[in-house]
């Protein structure tokens, strides 16, 4: 494998600045580029940042590999403007949350072939350069989404930038990937967020919770940019999840009105299995022809 | 204050045996029971209980505070059999998660004057004396709720016991209590478990998960046994809280469908705007006549 020796990373904010990081920890040659100017200037005093790149991303063409660590609408407005710079890029690369309409966005802008959806599950409710850090990805699970048309020498080189970068890869279909996350990983999310409106509402501050309360409210902290770029790219999915949620809940108040305690017990009991429950097989599958 | 020389406790689970080790490590004389002889074996083993009661609770007497660890209901139908032999006893607690109907059960039993309700907001999904441990109550907040007869001795012989636990101490209504909790605890249970269902549904190993639902599916490792008696006992407030989370969900799920940025942004960002928000004022009020 060719050593990757520049790579740009386009947005420093939890992703972005933590990939940034634990690149150039590895003396990996690092462009980058923030909308926010104060960002740039701190990854950059901090020597995180070796080349800084215009908001055109002019320079962006000296990258062995490209990252796009922006929400998800503005990872497609972004790749679709900045494709013609990137003819001769080895690899391009974004780590969104969601990956479906975005290696088809970039199928369409003629980067399939070197186009790899990548999404790591390891964040934080913090976010922005100063919430970013180094050792972010470490023992990190990245799901990568190919494209219909993405070479096997690109997959091979996202696997391999990926592991280099210590985490655990699987590579999965993007439609797959998206359904799964609606359940794994944004269906918490809004369950978090409307329990803190909740909570909000009767008027308890979240000090006043005890330490699983302060746990199921975490994730109430994140980004509302993101989740809302999010949410509208996976909307049917979730939408279902919450439906499941909400049969789920139902079916216990109904049990909790009726005093009827077996129920009680049976939803408290398959809970705690599921918790205890030994690990599943894997739920991923490889890509078609990967 | 007069000094406690000898603490019975009664139930070593994740609170009582936790109990037991605070008050052994503070040199206090601690009387057990468990109606596991593998957990009294192990307690009275490892030192930290020093007199073992039987099943009837005889011996119980010759303890100046006597605290029951148990089960809401467990906790009702125990005190009220044991009372009479309390009748020269300083103080009698409990650490269940509701107080209102345990405190009217003691107030029945003849045990009022003597009786502060106790709640340290603490725990762990994990339970049973090997999940307990010396330092559960450091730094946490306990509730004392005394009933309507309590006397200011009982009550300040309470808060002196807990503030030597190193806990902070707040005052409250029972009935007070109980509403608060079902916000502020009960709720985040329920809604924990209920996501955990709906992932078992969906063949999802908590495994699977990142950080994020990790977290949010923490308390549904909990005990069915305990959370069955406190969703019994507190059921017409949980089930107000459930309903404002329906609508919150809802709401959620109308502005997902009409692709309603606006109503989306402003649920995240209403959510964040909660995390972030400055302390409120304690909710707690003094009790009557306290």
């Amino acid at each position: 494998m060719t050593r990757i020796e520049r790579v740009a990373v386009v947005g420093l904010g939890l992703m972005g600045g933590s990939l940034a990081r634990a690149l150039a920890a590895r003396d990996v040659h690092v462009l980058g580029y923030d909308s926010m100017p104060d960002s740039l200037d701190a990854a950059e005093g901090e020597g995180i940042v070796h080349e800084r790149l215009p908001a055109t991303l002019t320079g962006i063409e000296g990258a062995d590999v490209v990252v796009f660590a922006l929400p998800v609408d503005a990872t497609m407005s972004a790749l679709t403007r900045v494709a013609p710079l990137l003819e001769r890029t080895r690899l391009i690369m974004d780590v969104a949350s969601t990956k479906r309409t975005i290696v088809d966005t970039a199928e369409k802008a003629g980067l399939g072939a070197r186009y790899v959806g990548a999404h790591p599950l390891t964040g934080s409710h913090r976010s922005g350069w100063r919430a970013s850090r180094a050792t972010l990805f470490d023992d990190a699970r990245v799901f990568l989404c190919p494209t219909r048309s993405t070479s096997p020498e690109s997959l091979a080189l996202a696997e391999w930038f990926w592991r280099g970068l210590r985490t655990g890869v699987e590579v999965l279909d993007a439609a797959t990937h998206d359904e799964q996350m609606a359940w794994r990983s944004h269906l918490p999310q809004v369950v978090s967020t409307a329990l803190a409106l909740v909570l909000q509402h009767a008027g308890i501050h979240r000090s006043a919770l005890g330490p699983g309360g302060r746990d199921m409210t975490r994730l109430a902290g994140g980004s509302p940019d993101l989740w809302v770029s999010i949410v509208e790219d996976n909307g049917a999915a979730l939408d279902a999840a919450l439906h499941e949620l909400d049969e789920e809940l139902r079916r216990f108040r109904a049990a909790l009105s009726a005093h009827d305690r077996g129920a009680t017990t049976e939803f408290f009991s398959s809970g705690r299995d599921w918790f205890d429950g030994a690990p599943l097989e894997p739920l991923t599958a490889r890509a078609p022809g990967a």
